[in-house]
């Protein structure tokens, strides 16, 4: 059969074709937005204090990569995202949940996140509080809901989003980033932070969403190493941006690591260095994805949108 | 076979048997650390301060009411109770994470917890809340190491605990008693109050340890019944001894209720009201151990100390 010219041409012209990210984004961030609404209580649901202050960090116009990653690692493995949805929304509870209490005043103090007023700056410290304790809740109840795989069982599920989530991992990080604020760390202790404090999770997407695909072992140690290289890249990108970038277009509070003098890359190795880190890592993110062999457009794509953004 | 004459005298002698409950309690209580300590990761492992943090809440020396409940339902339902233990742990873990939350400033701002410093006081207060997010995590990575049942496989497990937990029943509570300070409420309110801050997580325990012994529905019923009771009753007198009782007897400040303008049965109904209604509690928590047919020694036994208990 002769090949119609023109046909297919936007999506299937090789390595090379231009994958729709900002499509790809839209529409799975309204799914996620439509799946975490259905998973949550009500905003009028008793005692609706707690509710809404869960609904207003969850709903605080987050960009949804961690889902989007989780999906598109889903896809990738020929999985089906709708499988995967659970486990989209539980990563993305886990995420808004640390986020609340990083902001507390005992912590990073922070009285904006994505341009919006923090949680405790709205509801109060005690509210806030208990909103992350909710919302950490929320993800292990949500996760549980999911449909469970031949290769990874509820079991296998739970583990995953603990570990990822727990003292060795993502909360060793914020203990991690807590504790060297002020003090002179080395560029490895630094990686050994963003390692535990960003990377975790997004590998804990990825690997989520492969394994609703029930992927096999190669398919899930592939996403591992992508996950890992393209969070260790996101967060030298975040402390970069913090460096560059005006408070408006950040939707937070710019310079805010260097004032309260965070150990960041820019600060141990300069700018130039970190540029140059945040592409090396994506460059070794970028080769994980040939294991799918052209299926992982989407995780192509998203990775690429995670070191050219520029907020 | 002639019936040796003060054979199984102590343990077999009908109803009015006399359960050795001290020495239930003393072993199940040491079990339960030396599983907790296997659970939960050294206190020397990096970052040492959420370690040392978790561990200092967990062994300072918490009655282990919750996990011991939690075994004795297991028990009662013919269940082993080795396989009650990761679940019995877990609840534990909960349990502790909510008294860390609860004492911060932020909310009952309690320097004192079972005689000891409270967390926040010996780490600060952004230690304290991961601390606690810690423990709530690691619950679902011990509750997850569970063996699983027919009855009940992972999903109803993490689902129970999970529900138990989240912010429909225990943060509920919180959030609702946060709200009621300095408040007049009506005993319909605080009995809502609770039944969420106390019963949901007695309710779970015992639940759980059914669960542990794929116990039919009947008796996920019965126990349903008992820790709701017990939860109630359990509460109660809690109020009751913040009132009676010396700091110095309870381990922890007396009289913060009243001097939080906290609501409690004593102040809306009276002393000998309250005490009233502990024992009506405890009946109603008594009668629902028939269905066990003389096989709840250990549960009985329990539920009566809670009533006698004098701290």
């Amino acid at each position: 059969m002769r090949r119609m010219p023109g046909r297919n041409l936007r999506h299937n012209s090789g390595p090379s074709r231009a994958f729709d990210l900002q499509k790809f984004l839209a529409t799975r961030s309204e799914a996620v937005n439509r799946a975490l609404d259905h998973f949550l209580p009500a905003a009028t649901v008793r005692p609706a204090t707690i509710h809404k202050s869960m609904r207003y960090s969850l709903f605080a116009g987050g960009k949804r990569m961690r889902p989007a990653l989780c999906l598109a690692a889903a896809a990738a493995c020929g999985g089906r995202e709708a499988e995967a949805m659970p486990l989209a929304c539980a990563v993305e509870c886990i995420h808004t949940y640390s986020l609340i209490h990083d902001d507390l005043p005992a912590m990073d103090d922070d009285d904006f996140r994505r341009g919006k007023l923090t949680n405790h700056k709205v509801f109060g410290e005690g509210i806030a509080v208990l909103a992350g304790d909710a919302l950490l809740t929320q993800a292990f109840e949500i996760a549980a809901r999911c449909k469970g795989w031949p290769r990874y069982p509820h079991r296998e599920i739970i583990l995953e989003l603990a570990s990822a989530s727990g003292s060795l991992q993502l909360i060793a990080g914020q203990v991690a980033d807590l504790e060297a604020e002020g003090k002179k760390i080395s560029a490895r202790h630094l990686r050994y932070i963003h390692e535990r404090k960003t990377s975790a999770l997004l590998c804990c997407s990825v690997r989520l969403g492969g394994m609703s695909a029930n992927c096999p072992a190669a398919q899930l140690k592939a996403l591992t190493d992508f996950g890992y290289h393209v969070g260790l890249a996101f967060q030298v990108i975040d402390d970069i941006l913090d460096v560059t970038q005006t408070s408006e277009t950040l939707g937070k509070t710019a310079g805010k690591d260097t004032r309260a003098q965070k150990a960041t890359y820019p600060s141990l190795i300069g700018l130039e260095k970190s540029r140059k880190i945040a592409a090396d890592l994506t460059t070794r993110a970028f080769s994980s994805l040939r294991a799918f062999r052209g299926k992982a457009d989407a995780l192509e794509a998203l990775a690429g949108f995670l070191l050219k953004r520029d907020r």
